[in-house]
């Protein structure tokens, strides 16, 4: 059983110090003023790290619990790339260009087998997105693992939730659904043939950030946040943070081939109100749709008109979202959101 | 049962807004250059938050897991003052002001009279540390809280870990071991009486960041760290950063009356090896005695003198902590220090 410090050294601390040695060596002053600065990584009581002169920091943390975010027999490294994955994702939603985070973790035992792959999987996605670990904790216990990340974003282009307006287009980022249609594949609600069923299980362990794409959406895109638990819940935190309505159609919302070989009734609601999807939902105004669709296709990530915010009903006390099918027949939609804390 | 959302929103975002509130309108543009900037707090995607200029953002994690670091039964007004001081304490370690914090937490249910108490244990000390939660993250499952502490420190005097210097004084502030003393009586290791048992149980409980301490040793002290698993481990960490050795007096190690009066080797486990002190060791030049005897006044916070930084053997692979008594006497010491990995 190694103890928690050489654990914590042999799969953390050495891999995140020679992440860091190639970007130190070509640290010109120019690229510290554009990347933010680390002072200090891990080893001290604290991290030491600056966003760029003239930059917020963008701060965000996610847990995952076992049961909850991924089965017990998940493969580690596709956990360690999800639990930072749903972290940088929050990010992108921001605009934020990543910087570092923090990884604090409980385990049952210090598996050597398992540490090895999930460190594996957390860093092949934290070097590609040249994001530093600086700092951790681990701790014996059942598996839960928090991640805390830092982005630098101007604060003038920051993309809020509450920055939505009136005629805005509302976009989103690649398909969407894939990752609740594997859930439910896991959970016997639906079958799929084998090729499809290992796509829509990726989509749920393999989560891409749209980092990239929220940093070509600065200045162009108005609200943003990342779909994490449905797109219908979730596209209500930026109408009631922004005080608006929003007309969607329902048939407008992007779907992976995979999806659309799948009964139309599971299409509607894994695309509607599926969770674990982490693609981008923004808005932005008409004047854009050029510029949006040409950053889409320089990063090579689908964007895709659903809908229209809307002006809010005067002393309405809750936005509204009016869903309408394609030839513009109004839905009644009575899917929740992905919620943590209902019954099971 | 409350929705994750309806949740958060009572407990803990309404009331980090109203403890922005009166900060907010007393915001000068000083005092929020020597203070930081927080843009953006709980609802986005991410928090925006910026050190004053020219500092660097102090960035520590802890996650406490029941069973680990606190009893299934502790009351949690007294956990959520826990969870967040042993977080700030890290700042203190490092001489930082702070500024910000996430949570994030999982439950086994969403119990409004646990979360009432657990809030208001949280938000006194944020309050009166002028530290605001910025961000969280809430789930179901295994009582886990994980909060990561944002402070600002100037660069050059951040206290860390790799600044000890030969002939540097060794010190720590407070007193060492009441913590530990705690634990063995809740274990039956030993006994107290009603009064004393209930100082150890406080201490703990709720230890008390040394904040301001921290603060008043920048430019003062040279390496300094929190003792979180015990001295003996935790000097050891100044030693393998700063390539040092020690020596120190074991029975000059600071204790209260109440540790005065369990057996001498009670003590002596508690003082040298105890963890969950988060008191502070810190070394510093001996010209800086009297100013360290003078800040430690003004702050209220005691400040001992336990040893001495010396000069590493040539080529040895690990540094050594010479133990001696009162009398000058050698001690061998064999106590490890808290540590989470090793089996029970």
């Amino acid at each position: 059983m190694l103890s928690e410090f050489s654990l914590i050294d042999r799969f953390f601390a050495r891999r995140a110090a020679r992440a860091r040695s190639p970007s130190s060596a070509a640290d010109s002053a120019n690229s510290a003023l554009r990347k933010g600065t680390i002072a200090l990584g891990i080893g001290d009581d604290c991290a030491l790290i600056a966003p760029p002169a003239g930059e917020m920091m963008a701060i965000s943390t996610d847990m995952l619990v076992e049961g909850r975010h991924f089965f017990a027999d998940v493969e580690p490294r596709a956990l360690g790339h999800k639990a930072l994955a749903v972290n940088l994702s929050d990010l992108a939603a921001m605009g934020a260009k990543p910087l570092a985070f923090t990884l604090a973790f409980s385990l049952p035992r210090a598996d050597e087998t398992w540490l090895a792959a999930f460190s594996d999987g957390l860093f092949d996605l934290a070097e590609r997105c040249d994001c530093e670990l600086v700092g951790g904790d681990t701790t014996r216990g059942p598996l839960n693992l928090c991640i805390t990340v830092f982005g630098s974003v101007p604060t003038h282009v920051a993309l809020r939730r509450d920055a939505a307006r009136e005629g805005d287009d509302i976009w989103v980022s690649g398909t969407l659904g894939d990752a609740r249609a594997g859930l439910g594949i896991a959970r016997g609600e639906w079958q799929a043939n084998a090729n499809d069923a290992a796509h829509f299980r990726r989509a749920l362990e393999r989560p891409e950030p749209r980092v990239e794409l929220g940093l070509a959406l600065r200045g162009l895109a108005h609200a943003a946040l990342d779909i994490s638990d449905g797109l219908a819940g979730d596209l209500m935190h930026i109408l009631e943070r922004s005080r608006m309505n929003a007309t969607v159609d329902a048939d407008a919302l992007p779907r992976s081939a995979q999806l659309s070989r799948l009964p139309a009734d599971v299409q509607r609601r894994c695309t509607v109100a599926g969770g674990d999807d982490y693609e981008l939902c923004f808005t932005a105004p008409v004047a854009a749709r050029a510029s949006i669709e040409k950053v889409s296709d320089n990063v090579g990530i689908r964007a895709t008109r659903i809908g229209t915010i809307t002006a809010p009903e005067p002393a309405a006390a809750a936005p509204t979202i009016a869903w309408h099918d394609a030839a513009g027949a109004p839905l009644t939609l009575t899917l929740q959101s992905f919620d943590h804390f209902h019954a099971d």
